[in-house]
This record gives structure tokens, C-alpha cells and sequence, in this order.
């Protein structure tokens, strides 16, 4: 089963395989990279990546065989485990994992299970309800002792509404099966603690869960230092491997599993596996040093960091302890003594270790779940350690516990300082909540301005972009060239609108000279690039940027006189109050004269490695420049000096706006996207419509499309209308995103009046018109009729096939299905285009 | 939607509905009875149930569908409803509930979920692993605020192995879903609770999850006072349920649920439901003091039971709470202060109403969980109480926590005994388990003799049955028959072997003046019948029989000169010893009379009725005679007159055996099935099996097997034999429980030798044989043989067809597969007839 081991990761298997067909670079995309950055105290390599691809990197070298129904944000780790399986990548014992999709994740967990019984190093990767539905499989595997360790990207679960985002109640919601439970701060530890866990389950024979907080670790890119698969071969405990295998069940070794037990016996049987939950601490405390011995990185079963003689701690899970070991500093400059206590292992739990690493000089506790429970006294961890505390006779200690990051909700740095004012109240606050304004049941913290506790040289930058646009493509591919060819430390997220393809896209990125433990939103960003000229009418981009910060539009507006004409009198009075450096780039102007259509991806990297001034430009431009060389290469020389010339013109492009002093003086007004709410609201009181009353819009809908919808306090969901998660019809009326870069438009000569192109709209925006004498003879001029056909029922009647071209995405659905081409696509500058092309018929 | 009310139970709709064709008698033994009893409190009918009716009584009522998944133990309340459905009872708003089986677990909640969204009155019925496949939904019906009721017959979740029977890992496994939970102590709180739920929920908005000891709980009869459904029609909050069906989700009420949130709102919107959840405790006391106010039973959200000066307490959820409640009087005598804190609402669990009702004098708290989660610090129960104590500030007070019957393992006073004696003990013992004896980690508890702390006219009794002879049907009618004409409160439960059909089964029955709260095993009995000859020589029953005690046999041997030559030395010593009164009766000899085969319900019936001297004897015939004229009148009058005589000759055929008192004198020997495992332990001994190791029968299947693996200690599982559900192959061969009635028996004559008798066994024991020519001379004279035919492979050898008597089980399988009637079923009448039909073959 061991072969002879000649490679070190996955990536360099595949990258020394030669050529690679169509999927080359798309698994160029997926793969870790390498760079020439500083050695890794491990001797292993430095890579940029984000926390599945680190969590597979583990994983993928340490299993035989791995079941599988990807879902989000697991779904990485799983997907890229199949594709190196599928490229012939080795595992550490020179063989390839058998990845199998299964239909549903119950099913992976049964198969799981059959797996692990049969002796095999089985594993997979799941999240929120796909991990409810292994419970049962769970206690199964528990019950029965088998190694094996399951990689969650921790995640919301649907109640009141789906969220696809990071947080713990999951996982919490297993904790009861038997598993031991291992988590990971920052996606370095995603590396870690996976790892540890493989190391670790083979010898105490309690299965793991090792989480990582979706999106937030599971999507966020940052160098990596990953361990080359011929040292993770050394680590591994053969005997303990061994034993595993020759329990396995099979021909030559037969015995019984899954009895049915009586009362007589069942519950001794169950009492006979204490001694292994006993033993297991002791194991990861093991292996936690033989990984730290090896990466230099050490880490504790409870990790306290903050002064020795602190009076006050937080206890914490996740990416959440990272914030706050960032924030504390800051916190205990304002002369505070708070520490921060990082549980690892959260199951099992050892309240030993705990006091052990709780300094004596603590007086009190505030415990962040990053959970909820409704109807319990407190959450999981909360009653972890008020328990554990009241064991331990300490009873000068108050224990406070409270809720962080639910469907990830952003936890700043002001937050941390918000818990740590609580906890230095004369009455603290209990079961709170923070992140949040919660004016119905008052259990939130107060929060004050957000705090900026990053390294003064730290880059941040903000960057808006649209759904399919490539900005995120070309943001990723930017953060690793910085990452992989410089001493920066480098941290991309990307959130998405859920409308994606066609939504917005907000990139956020940070390159600092220190490990960068900023898990949230950048708020405040040195460099604010907007990729789409409609979005400055549309969100409040400058609200994010930084005082002497600068600010890029693409647009065809390169002159101060058209940004006076077409950018809102709020930005550019924004903008000159933040004495901003602003530039502008008419991107589609470019890769339309390179050929590339509306694909903007290359000229806007090009123009953020310039404008951004994170590393040397030039030698930026000629790593890029050498990227596009790799990745364009086997299509011939003329792709790669295309794209060479579109960089070239990319720079050339930049038009620096020169702030006039007197923007300052510019009276502000509504955005046209505000305007368009505020005026929708107007319609919606006339209406008095019982489907959507204009609360739900005022209160929730606006603020959320126009990026404010973090400030809604609670008392905007507390009422009859919206609470368990009701929402009214109704509402997409309102929404008008205008998001289509092209629109359908009808040659009424051609047009049968067929309506299949309406029937074919999967928005139901195009749609057929009958207008009368009256109403054809008031239409704008714009506004094509003909007599309508269909006998004497239309008789009179004229008819007009119209888009309503802020409902359209722009998908093209009608074009294709139109039978006789009276369709085509067509650009429309501005608003004023839409209402001449529409008039009064919408 | 409602109707006038002119029905006060179902149970009353269907007597008076007549004929009810072939699944009458069925039907009349699934539905609750009627009985002149004392008047019920709350104007109501005091009916002899179990758990399961009861449950169903109040929340068939209380619906408008259910959609099931029958899972044991909670079958019986959902098929019930099913079959009252099917009949056409109607719940208290006159409409007749429409019940649906879905295709699983997962499937019953996603309808149940739909259907509350709908607006409708919904219900389930669940259990253990059925419960998790419904967590999913469960989160989503309570996060869209759903009154619902969940009916859990608590039950173990499959980890190392199965367990059908009680405890809380199921429910324990959903605290974290927001569903409210309120449990049940009692049999008549089955009744009771499921009610408080059902008027709660719609007030709340929180679904609950009503909770009941599966088995203990779910499956004990006794009586119970239920509420007329016109009663209970009036306790709804009519003003609640028209707002439910207002938000109803339908085309006249539009709106959207279940979308999808994202980071910015998901937090606000879940707190939004905080106040729900705030409210909930007040709402079920309200509901609870409703309840008590029409029954007169008066519930608290924890009630306290002892001494208002206690010093120590014990928390316990479920079943235990009645026994501890039980036992402390006795406890206390011994010069403690204990007293009991049951929590009723679990969840959302309210630290100030624990908080009030724990008296100020508690200085240690043992808290009793009935659940295990391995790697955790305590369980669920132990770590709020612990939490609570800790918010609380009380520090002077001890928290310990400990695991009770796991499986559903015996919890009886003596398990009082030690929790009380830990929390007396200088350094009480912490997270530990009481009922077995942990030899490995050492966690238990040490356990003194039994103690018997009900009341003194208290009659218990054990009856030893024979899986499917009816003995379990006769007791059943025979508690009814006292329950409902007497006085006397009663209780019945019936230990099945999990080899169900030729099985031993264990009734427990308890008569007596007071209602009755001993919730496990009978241990020591008044009167022990053993409805099995062959038991004599397999069970200790004797051990179970009080000084001065009655012992029935059933057997051929009518005379001490038949008792001296067939039951064994150790059984007559014991009886002598113990003074008991002790009675043969043939009663295979009057069943066969009366033509009625081997059923023998109807004698031993009248046999107990006779013996046991539970109420006057006359009467009681009287009562059963005329019960069956209501169950078989319809037949005709020559059936009744066949079972009335067949009672007389029951009576008549008892015989006093006169015990010898030189029987004290006789020196005890192994029982025969004790040999048995004596013999197979030497045998496995030298045949030293790969795959079953002496160890394993003589640590665990013969202590089993001999009805004592409640002594079994964890060392026994402690081993990689057996650690984590192993079992090793091979162990039928030692079995050999000899159950069949009948064995086939061949004639060589017939047989053809086609072997298909052989591949048709579902137990693999019959087979075909052949005999070398001197095998064939060494045979017993009744093995009879034939020359084997098959041509050349089998020249010379003979061959026959042989059963293994001690592995049948009498199906007559091969009986019925045999194209040549070549099989019979015979008699065998002891263990000598089955050596010399197989001789040296076995």
C-alpha cells in the first residue's frame, strides 16, 4: 500500500504532468501556487490559497478515500480533492484517493461510515444541513471508535431564513455525537489543525470534526505555509494506522457490528469507551507539539494570549478569536487588562487545561458563542465554562456569555472594545448580543466607531465590481502574484451579491508586513476601485475610502467637466472633503479596442497594481506580465502579446482627476438608486398594497440593495409582518436594479407578435402591450407599435413587444428564442435612454 | 370548521358505534377503556392505558393531521391515531383528523412542516434516530415561529450498538433546534403534558417537543385520568389558533418564506423572535395552573418534592424523577435532607423559576442526566443546572453530576440510595454513573442490596412467558380487569427478549393503594409464575420470589414425587428456603381439552386471578367471564361457553405442590441451561476459535443469556474484542436455546434428498448429513440414514436430514417446503429425546 515518495505536495505533481488540456487553467485557478517569498520555518512551502484549498492540501495527502456531496462553503475543499484525484494526484502513501459523489450527504456519511469500518483513511467535507443529515451516521462512527476526521466549513443553518454564511451553529449542533472537535482561528490554522486532527484520531481512535468558519477562513486567501507530503508521511503514527487496519472488517478477519443491545448491557458497553475520550487531550496536546516542533507554529489545547496578570478574558471560537487577540492591544491601551482564551479543542472538552491556561489574576469571563440556542440559558460554550468555573470552586470569577457573527454578521475590532467595556461595567451585561442593534429585547452592546487596530503599513483596499465582470478573477490572481513574490502578508475576501452573475461584487484586500488577523470587511480602504460606472449612481463607495485615499472609476467620463456632469455632487464632495487622489479609466473603451469585448479584467488589474501602490509597479507589471505568459503561453505568442498590449494601454488609459477645491462646497443630494427607492416608497403608500406594505421597503429592502442593510436594528424585523422570516410579495417592483449591460430591443417590422420571446423570459420582463387609440397616440416617439393581430378580440388595439430594462439581466433568453430575429441586444447609455425607450409604460 | 361537540372521548365515539367487523377485538385491546372506578378529578374517566394512549387521547384532540413514521417506541401512538382516524373519530372540533405515513422520518417532519405553514393543526410521532432525520425541519419550524407539537417516546440513539429503549439521547440530541421541551414523570403526565403543550404552543408561537421514557413510560400501563375532549375543547385559546390559521401561507394570503439572508440582516432577523421565547415559560405555567385548575393536578415548571429544609437535592428529568421521588422518604430516614427539583419544562429552561423553587437551604445538588455525550464536560441537564448555580452567585453550593439508565438500564432505589449517599460523602464523587459497576474508569457509584420502599399492600408479581403463547395479552387484560374494578391502582409492563416470537417474556406487575411510581423492574414478587416448563431448568426465577411468596409452574408434574425427578435441586431448595406456597397446574392439559391448542392465555389467567389474591377471586372471575362475553359474544354463544369452561377447568386443575421441608436440604446444581454454557465454554475452550474467544460467552452471552447481564461490569466490554460494538461470529452453536414447541423430524422413507427443506431454514439448522460407512455404524438406532445418491463423488456414504432441535425454532418452514411431505412437526419432550435423535451429530 506505501510506495516510494518522491513528490512533496499535490500542486507539484500536477504542474510537472505537462500539458493538461482545456482544464489547465482552470485548475491553474484552483491549484496552490509556489513563490520565491521567504522560506518556510517548516522547509515546507509558502503558498497563497484560501482555507479549503489548505484544508484539502491536508486532507487530500492524509485519506484513501473520501465521500462527498459538496455544499457551500465546503464545497471547494471537496471539488478540488476530486479534481487532483482525478489528475492522478498521490496521497503520502503514493496512491490516489478515491473520491466518490454520493446523492446526498447522508449518504456520504453511510458510506463514510462503511469506509472507516472496512479499515480505510476515509474522510469528507461538509456544512450545515449537509451536516445535520450525518448526525445519525455520527453516532454511529463515534459509538463504534473509528478514526476519521470530517472537515466542516462551519456554517448558518436555515431557520427563520438560508444563510450560506459562517458561523457555528452546525457544528455546535453535533457536538452531543461523540466527535471530538478541533477549530481553526485563521486559514494558516485550516493547515494546522486538519493535520493535527489526521495525526490525532488514528491514535486515540475518537473520531474528529475539524471546522473552519465558512467563507470568512473556508473563501478567505492568505499565504499559507503548507507542509510538503513526504514530512506529513513522517508524522503519521503507523502503528496506530496499522491497528486500524487490522481491525478492519472484512472476509478474513470477520465479526458483528451494529448489534441490538437490551437493557442489561447497553449501557456498560457504552461506558467502555470513556477511557478513550479520557486519553484523547493528551493525544492532540501530542501532536500539537510534533506539529509545532516541525512548522515552529505551537499551539495549546487552550490558547491564552494577553498579559499574564490580565483581569478580565473572552473566551472564543473561530476566526473571532483572531479579531480579538488583533483588537486587545488597542483595547488594553485605553487601560484595560483583557486576555484572550482560545479553546482548540472544543470537544473533548478538558477543564484542566482550561484553568491551567486561565491566568489566576482573571475576575472575569465573557464568552463568545458564535451560536444561538433559543430556549437554552446560555450558549454551548458559555455552559462550558460557567460550569467549568463553577467546578472549579473559583467563585470570585463572573462569567458573562454572549452571541457574535450569526450568518456572519460582521465582528470588528469595535466590537471586541464593546465587550470588553461590558466587562469592565459595574453590571455587566449578560447573554448579550454584539455586532448588532437589538432595540426590541435590548440584549445587544452598545458599539461605538469602528477602530482601525491594523499595522499602520498595512494596504486595504476596496474594490466593486460586477457579477461575471472578472474583477473577482482578476483580484485573486493580483493577491497571490503580491503574495507569492513578496514579503507581504496578503488577505483577499470577496463577498458576492446573492443575485451573483449580474450582482454585485465587493472584493476586499489587505497586504501587510504582519499575519493579517482581520477576518471582516475592510470599512475603510486605501484604494476604493469602482468597476462599474453605474454603481456611482447606484452605493456610497466613498463612505469606505480613507481620508488622502484614492478613488478609480471606470467610466468614459475623463474629464473633470464630464465628472461634473455625471458623477453625483455627494461623491465629488465627498471625494474633495477626503483630499482623495481620483482617477479615472474608461476600461470597456480599452478591451474593446483590444478585441476582449466587455471582459475588463486584465485592464483593471493592470490599472489597481498601478493606482494601488502595493508593491514596486514596474516589477509588478513584469511579474503580471509573466503570469499571462503561463497561463496564455500554450495558446500562442499573439494571445500573450494581446494581452500585453492591453496592459499597456490599460496604463496609458488612467486619467487623473483633478479634485476642484470647490466640490467641498457641493450640496449633497439622493443617489439616483436612492431616488428610485425614495420614490417607489411614494408608489407603494398610493398603492396600499396588502401584499407589501411600504415599511417592509423603507426599512429593510432599500437599505439592504443600497449596501446599508448592517445598520437595520432588530425592531425592523419584530413585528407581524416579517418576524419567523415572512417576507411580502411584491417587491422586485421596487427593485429595478438595471443591471443589464445590454438590453432586448424590438424591430416591430419583423415582429409576428408571437410572444415566445416573453413566454422564454425566466424574469418575466419582456413582455407583449396592447395599448388603445388614446394611449398609441400619447406614446413617446421611440415607443414602436403596430396594429395588434388576433381578430376581433384585439380589434383597435395596437401592439408593442418592450423590455423593462431595469427588471432585465441581459441574459440574451428572448433574443435566442425570437423565431423570426426581431430581437436584438443593444446598449443603453443612461437612465434617460431607458425612459425615452420605455416612456410612460412602466 | 367546528362542529357541535356531543362526544367526550374517541374511545366513546367507536364503543357506541357497533360493529366494527374483523379488527374489533384488535381495536377494542388498543383502545383505552371505560370503568367504574373512583371519579376522576377533573370530571373525566379514569382509563387503564399506556403511555402511548395516553398521549394519543390528548393529541389526537388536539389535531387536524399527523404525519407519521412509526418508530418504536412511539409506534403505538401513531398507529393509533391512524386507526381511530380510519374509523372515523373525531377530535374535540368534530372534523376527523387525517393521518399519513410518509416515507420516512425526514419526510414526515418536511410535511409536518409544510402543513403548519398551511396553518394547520399538525403532529408527529417520533423516536431516537427518527428524530434526528427530523432536525432539519425542525430548525426551520421553529425558526418560522410554528406552534407545533413533536410527541418523542425518548428513546437511545444507535452508536456502539442499537437500543430500542428508554433514555434521552434523542431529545437531548435537538435542545439546540428552539423547540420548547416539557417531559413527562408519569404515565398519567403522558396525558397531562402533552396537553399543556398543545394549549402552549399556540399561544407561544415556540414549537415543543413533549417528551416520555420510551418503554418505561411509553409502554407501562396504568391508570390514568383523561380529560372528555369537551373539556378539553374548551382550554384552547381560540383567539390563539384563529391568528395561526390567519397567517396561514395560501393564494388569498400571499407572501414568501424561506429565502435566503445574508450577513447583513440574518442576525437581526433571528433575534427579532427573542420575546417569543422570553414569553414561553409564563405561557406553559399559565397552561400548567389551567390544567391543574379542571384536573386538580398541579404542575410547576420545576417541582420541588422533599424537605423544605433540604440539604441536598437531585435534579432528574423523565421517569427516574418519580423514583427518586419514591425513594426518598426512605433515604430520608436514614437521617438526610434530600429532596427532588424535576424540571417539567426543559426547555426554555428558566434559571429564576429553578432558581425559586430549589429551597434556600440546598447545599449540594446531584444532577441525574439520562443521556451521555462523550467528550463533553457533563451532560445537558448537568451543565444548565451547573450554569445556573454559577449566574446565580450561590457559591456555597456543590454541583455534581452523574449518567442514570442509559438503555434504558434499571433505576431503582438503591440507585437513590448511593446519588444520596454521594452527596452526604466527604468528597462526593463528580460525573459519574449510577446502575452499573464501572470497573475501567470507575465512575459508578457503588450500589447496596435493593431496596423495597413501596407500600406495604402493595402486590407485585412476575410472570415468566413464552414469546407469542399470549401469557403478555393475559396480563395485559388481567391489570385492566383490576384497574377498572377496583380501587386499586396498577401497573404493567412487559420485558420482551429481543428473539420476539419464542422469546421469554417478563411481566411486571404492580397492584396497589396508592398510585404507583416505581418505574423499573419487579425485583423481589409476592407471586412469580412461570408459564414455560422448560424455564425451570433455564432461570433463577426463584431469586425473584419474597419470603413467604406464591410460585406457579406450569408443567406436566402435578406431584412432589414428579417435582423431585424434574425440577431441579436448586429451584425446590430455594422454594423451601423462601417458605413459599407453591402450585403446579397442566395447563397444556386443559387448553388441549378444551381444544384450544396451546394457547394458554385463558387458563393462566384464571390460574393468576386465582393466586395471586391481588382482589376478591369470585368477583374477579365473575368480571373476566363477562369480558369475555363482550370480546367473543359476536361468535356465538357455544365460544363463550367453550372459554367459561375452559377458566373452570382451569381452577380445578391447580395443585398445591406440598413442599417437603427436606427440600432445604438439597445441595444446589447447575440448571440445565447453566450446563449448557458450562459445556460450550469447555468445548470453545479447546476448539480455541479465531473468532470466538471463550471470553465473550462466558463474560457476556451466558450471564445474558441466564437473565444476569444487569451484572455484567464494564471490564467485560473493555477489551478490542469487544470495544466499540464488537462482536465476534460463531456464537449461536453455544446458544442453543431450544425454544421450539414442535421439531421436524424426518422420514427417510420420503425424502428424495433435493435439500430444499435445508435451503429453505431461515435459521440455517436444518440440514443434510452424510455419514461415512463407519459413522454410520456408530449411529444411534433413531438416526436413520440412506444410502446418499449423487453418483460417484458420494459412493459409499449414507445420508439423512437432521435438525438441530436446540436451534429450532419451530417455524415449520421446511415443513411447508418439502415437495414429498417428507417432514413432520413433533413433540419432543426433554433434552434426552434430543439427544437420542441426534446422538453424536451435534
Amino acid at each position: 500500500m506505501l510506495s516510494t515518495l518522491n513528490h512533496t505536495s499535490p500542486c507539484l505533481s500536477v504542474v510537472t504532468k505537462g500539458a493538461l488540456g482545456a482544464s489547465r487553467n482552470a485548475l491553474a485557478a484552483s491549484l496552490p501556487r509556489h513563490f520565491a517569498g521567504k522560506a518556510s520555518p517548516s522547509g515546507g512551502e509558502w503558498q497563497t490559497m484560501d482555507g479549503c484549498t489548505a484544508v484539502c492540501h491536508v486532507s487530500y495527502a492524509m485519506m484513501e478515500t473520501a465521500y462527498i456531496y459538496p455544499i457551500t462553503p465546503s464545497s471547494p475543499a471537496a471539488e478540488l480533492a476530486e479534481q487532483w484525484s482525478a489528475l492522478g494526484v498521490k496521497n503520502v502513501f503514493g496512491d490516489i484517493p478515491k473520491i466518490t459523489q454520493m446523492q446526498s450527504e447522508a449518504g456520504a456519511a453511510g458510506a463514510l461510515h462503511g469506509a472507516l469500518a472496512a479499515g480505510s483513511l476515509a474522510t469528507t467535507y461538509t456544512a450545515s444541513q449537509g451536516l445535520l443529515l450525518m448526525v445519525p451516521n455520527m453516532y454511529k462512527i463515534a459509538g463504534e471508535l473509528l478514526p476519521c476526521v470530517m472537515h466542516v466549513a462551519a456554517r448558518a443553518v436555515s431557520g427563520q431564513a438560508l444563510s450560506i454564511f459562517g458561523d457555528h451553529q452546525d457544528v455546535m449542533a453535533v457536538r452531543q455525537t461523540g466527535f471530538a472537535m478541533i477549530d481553526a482561528d485563521t486559514v494558516q490554522e485550516c493547515h494546522d489543525m486538519a493535520l493535527v486532527s489526521h495525526l490525532a484520531t488514528l491514535r486515540a481512535r475518537v473520531p474528529f470534526v475539524s471546522f473552519f468558519d465558512g467563507f470568512r477562513l473556508s473563501h478567505c486567501i492568505q499565504k499559507v505555509d503548507t507542509l510538503p507530503y513526504n514530512q506529513m508521511r513522517r508524522m503519521i503514527d503507523m502503528k496506530a494506522l496499522n491497528a486500524h487496519r487490522a481491525r478492519a472488517l472484512n472476509p478474513t478477519r470477520p465479526y458483528v457490528r451494529g448489534t441490538n443491545e437490551n437493557p442489561d448491557v447497553y449501557f456498560q458497553q457504552f461506558e467502555a469507551s470513556n477511557a478513550f475520550y479520557d486519553k484523547t487531550p493528551q493525544i492532540v496536546k501530542e501532536e500539537m507539539d510534533r506539529v509545532g516542533a516541525v512548522t515552529g507554529r505551537h499551539y495549546d489545547l487552550f490558547q491564552w494570549s494577553g498579559p499574564k496578570d490580565a483581569e478580565a478574558a473572552i473566551v472564543i471560537l473561530g476566526s473571532g478569536g483572531s479579531v480579538v487577540e488583533e483588537s486587545l492591544p488597542y483595547v488594553n491601551a485605553q487601560g484595560k487588562k483583557v486576555g484572550v482564551l482560545k479553546p482548540r479543542l472544543y470537544r473533548p472538552w478538558s477543564a484542566e487545561d482550561f484553568l491551567k491556561a486561565l491566568p489566576k489574576s482573571v475576575k472575569r469571563i465573557a464568552v463568545l458563542d458564535r451560536t444561538k440556542e433559543p430556549g437554552a440559558l446560555g450558549e454551548p460554550l458559555y455552559l462550558d465554562v460557567a460550569s467549568t468555573i463553577q467546578e472549579s470552586g473559583r467563585s470570585n470569577i463572573k462569567v458573562i456569555g454572549g452571541r457574535w457573527g450569526l450568518g456572519q454578521k460582521e465582528f470588528t475590532p469595535k466590537c471586541v472594545a464593546a465587550v470588553a467595556d461590558n466587562l469592565y461595567a459595574q453590571y455587566p451585561k449578560d447573554h448579550f448580543s454584539v455586532g448588532i442593534e437589538d432595540d426590541v429585547t435590548h440584549r445587544s452592546l452598545p458599539l461605538n466607531d469602528e477602530i482601525n487596530v491594523s499595522h499602520p503599513k498595512t494596504v486595504e483596499c476596496l474594490i466593486y465590481g460586477f457579477g461575471s465582470d472578472g474583477t473577482v478573477g482578476a483580484n485573486k490572481n493580483a493577491t497571490k502574484i503580491i503574495g507569492d513574490n513578496t514579503d507581504l502578508f496578503v488577505q483577499a475576501y470577496f463577498a458576492y451579491s446573492s443575485q451573483k452573475s449580474g450582482g454585485l461584487t465587493v472584493s476586499h484586500l489587505r497586504f501587510g508586513p504582519e499575519p493579517l488577523k482581520s477576518y471582516y470587511s475592510v470599512s475603510k480602504a486605501d484604494y476604493v476601485g469602482c468597476h462599474n460606472t453605474t454603481y456611482i449612481d447606484m452605493y456610497r463607495m466613498t463612505d469606505h475610502l480613507k481620508h488622502n485615499g484614492t478613488f478609480c472609476l471606470n467610466s468614459p467620463f475623463t474629464t473633470v467637466e464630464e465628472w461634473n456632469e455625471h458623477v453625483p455632487a455627494g461623491v465629488r464632495k465627498a471625494l474633495a472633503e477626503k483630499n482623495a487622489k481620483v482617477f479615472n479609466v474608461d476600461a470597456f473603451k480599452v478591451s474593446e479596442k483590444c478585441g476582449m469585448g466587455r471582459m475588463i479584467n486584465v485592464v483593471m488589474q493592470a490599472v489597481f497594481f498601478k493606482l494601488a501602490n502595493v508593491m514596486d509597479f514596474k516589477e509588478c507589471i513584469a511579474l503580471y506580465k509573466n503570469t499571462i505568459r503561463k497561463s496564455y503561453g500554450h495558446r500562442g505568442e499573439a494571445v500573450v502579446q494581446k494581452n500585453y498590449e492591453m496592459i499597456d494601454e490599460a496604463l496609458d488609459a488612467i486619467t487623473e482627476i483633478k479634485v476642484p477645491a470647490d466640490w467641498k462646497n457641493l450640496s449633497d443630494s439622493m443617489l439616483r438608486f436612492e431616488q428610485n427607492y425614495h420614490d417607489a416608497l411614494g408608489n407603494l403608500a398610493k398603492e396600499k398594497s396588502a401584499i407589501n406594505k411600504p415599511s417592509f421597503t423603507e426599512n429593510i429592502q432599500a437599505p439592504v440593495a443600497l449596501q446599508r442593510g448592517d445598520d437595520i436594528p432588530v425592531s425592523a424585523f419584530a413585528n407581524d409582518e416579517l418576524v419567523g422570516g415572512k417576507v411580502p410579495l411584491g417587491t422586485a417592483k421596487v427593485e429595478k436594479r438595471g443591471v443589464a449591460l445590454m438590453i432586448p430591443i424590438v424591430d416591430m417590422d419583423k415582429c409576428t407578435q408571437c410572444n415566445i420571446c416573453s413566454m422564454s423570459c425566466p424574469h418575466a420582463c419582456i413582455r407583449p402591450f396592447l395599448l388603445s387609440q388614446a394611449e398609441d397616440d400619447a406614446k413617446p416617439s421611440t415607443f414602436d407599435s403596430r396594429k395588434a393581430k388576433g381578430g376581433a378580440e384585439v380589434a383597435g388595439l395596437h401592439y408593442r413587444i418592450q423590455v423593462s430594462p431595469l427588471d432585465c439581466t441581459g441574459c440574451e433568453t428572448c433574443v435566442n428564442a425570437c423565431p423570426y430575429d426581431a430581437l436584438r441586444m443593444e446598449h443603453l447609455a443612461d437612465f434617460e435612454d431607458i425612459e425615452s425607450q420605455t416612456g410612460s409604460m412602466l
